[in-house]
């Protein structure tokens, strides 16, 4: 990294995802915060409405607004991993794409980027099948849409090999395996609940390109955008001292 | 109606209109009879695979692909009159829209035209406040999308009003009044069931521009597209009929 | 009103009105304060896990547990009018109380009464073939359960008819007309925010068996059930509120 | 087997799987053939107009009524496996149930058995967690109910250990392999196509309570229902061909 290229990440954050009369997330607070917003595009939540409000907000924030397409399960929010075929994920990204699309179309905005959501996310992270499916169906909708992939995941080698441009996602509060994949939640140390310990892995990840296993090993990755979770009791304490710790460090925020 | 100019109109269908593992109507056979299909968007009929294979057989067909918007009822298949609001109106069929014109755009094709399915028909034709949400929705997602609406109606008037251009439908089945309204469906006579006296009523519309009413009145009528029902049992019979009719009168059948 | 025969009014509050991960209401809290549970069934909120967290929390406050059963509206949580036929209220009626039933059966408990949510309740208390087929049907699946109603509604008169039994509904914070019926919310002084006013109005109902309308006169009222809303700010502080003043009138309150 | 011990064998077909307009299956032609009907519940297929008319038709036919519960997925009417939690099996089993089992009820008949459907067929009969919260549900709501549940499979001794009453369920177009299982679809010699000899394959299976594996051996196998497709163009002529073939074997046709 020669001393004149300035270091950024994107940093963004799953929204839209109430549903009718139901209230969920804290999107207006997260918005000052990130750089792009994941809009639930009404396959787990986010009804028609709530899209538009989500889009709106995101705009007035100037926040890159992106597409959260995801398996059709209102009941389990998505996050239940179903047997779907690549056609029919294929199928469901367009129209989920579409959708939200036309939400930003009406405010004269254009859609940045796809994110899957959930399971789907969960399940193309690691099948190739899917993962070409999804970036398909990104591509044939639209191929300047960037797509938000875990890092070193199917979903990236997908996006790269059918010349999309992709983004390497990573997590602050997650710790990582020697082979950089995450660690499992159902084992001890997955999760790193302490900011500090989570910010130190976010710096480590932009500037030096590593992470710190929990074996102690550094790892190569790719950071391009970070995930925020809005809907965490600690989501505004940890958002604001990550955006101090970057912004001491001369790392810029911004949409990739 | 001078003689130089040719007569023309166009022949639109829903379709598309299975969900799943059920099938309804009989696309394939009617697309060669029509020149405008309106495809249903998921809220009354239509998954995303469906929505998908019904595009690619009207673009084979070199049918003009548009929207069929509806209210969220799978259950009523859109026919139920649902109380929502303007703005509810404007988001759904922005929505449904935008997933119809990513499932096109996928198949290197555009949108021709939206025409609200079943009871959101039925209720913007007489609410001019629902038709200028959709009406709306409609313009923002894509000013150059064609609105069909009822002649007559509250829709064709909003589309007019804000710059759409709208295509007035009538009906070959249905009789009309001194008003140039439907005859109520509840009302002795309604239903033209006799193929002769359907056609008849067709040419009339488009060679003189008016209908006879059920009271023997000339009604000035404005025909720009016909609705022809898909899933009837003689429906294959009344449109190769109407076809011959059509080519006999020198009319020309073509998308708006 | 003779002087051995001790006055009683039962409270009621919707609850099971979560979805999935959606949280709404607060169930646990309003449960100390009332007599019966009109539980979600599914149409417009409560999956089946938040029913079964909902009869048990019921059961365990030795609150009596009914069905509330809705128009399928999910997206507009039940409240949005939409026509339809008698028979189609009869058969999701049915459904509903049937899910619940087997819920409550499942944890050794019974219901106790029915109540329709939102624009369903509205709907039947104007429509009297509504009402019969609400009535009908839950007489059919078990004509001990107890019909909820709006005071003076078709609801009312229908199931009395039927032979079922039937509860009287009456609000604390809406004024009422001098023909007995609510004052539209959208007429100024429809609504009651005032805790003491609203209380003294339940006290009237209770004690004279009379409200004072709007105009001043004081209206005949059935006053059997008191609805409570558990999902607004001060619900609490009111439920709490009438609840001494109840006791300290001598008005027991429990399950009709 | 004793020779003054009749032979016998339940019928059943999955019914009731239309859903609103969209008409699955040929119910009213296969009852005259079946002794048991699995009538679907909503998830899948079923709605509430749909389920009354099965139960109702059903019962005219003196067919057994059976809940035919699903996972909550419309547009993959149930076939794509999900990954549920046991919890979740056992709460959306019991609404299921309960919403038929009322329907029933307004029809002066009780429920006789339960069978799930497609996946969580599928799942559960590998799956004891899952069979196990399946067969809990179904005890909970109603002990008397009759688990059905591929024979040999989990779901079975999941009902046994209960103490559920289990009826095996056997296949006429399906081959088996030498440990009793299904042959998957995916390998070839699969489907029993030919109808001679899928009637052979089920009279050998309640004679001689064993089953010709495709690897020629005799397989002991508990043959207490049979499936009946009902929606496969050849159904009518197997099951009257079936029925010709049990009635000249002495076998008779009843439920469990």
């Amino acid at each position: 990294m020669s001393a004149s290229q300035s270091l950024v990440i994107d940093l963004n954050c799953d929204m839209g995802e109430s549903y009718g009369a139901w209230h969920m997330g804290n999107d207006i607070a997260v918005l000052p915060f990130v750089s792009s917003a994941n809009v639930a595009c009404g396959y787990h939540a986010g009804d028609p409405s709530t899209m538009r409000k989500t889009v709106a907000a995101a705009i007035e924030h100037k926040v890159a607004v992106g597409a959260h397409p995801s398996l059709p399960d209102l009941v389990g929010f998505g996050r239940r991993t179903m047997q779907i075929t690549p056609q029919e994920a294929y199928d469901m990204v367009v129209c989920q794409i579409g959708a939200l699309a036309a939400v930003a179309a009406t405010q004269g905005a254009r859609l940045h980027h796809v994110k899957a959501h959930g399971a789907l996310y969960n399940m193309a992270a690691k099948d190739r099948g899917l993962s070409d499916a999804i970036c398909r169906a990104v591509r044939d909708v639209d191929a300047s849409l960037v797509l938000y992939g875990l890092a070193g995941s199917q979903l990236i080698a997908a996006a790269q090999d059918l010349g999309l441009r992709a983004a390497s996602e990573v997590f602050a509060d997650r710790s990582y395996q020697d082979d950089g994949s995450l660690t499992p939640r159902s084992q001890p140390g997955a999760m790193i609940e302490d900011v500090d310990t989570a910010i130190a892995q976010v710096l480590n990840m932009v500037q030096n390109r590593v992470v710190r296993s929990v074996n102690g090993r550094d790892v190569p990755v790719q950071a391009d955008t970070l995930c925020i979770h809005g809907d965490q009791p600690n989501a505004l304490v940890f958002a604001r001292a990550l955006r101090e710790a970057l912004s001491k460090a001369g790392i810029e925020v911004r949409a990739v």
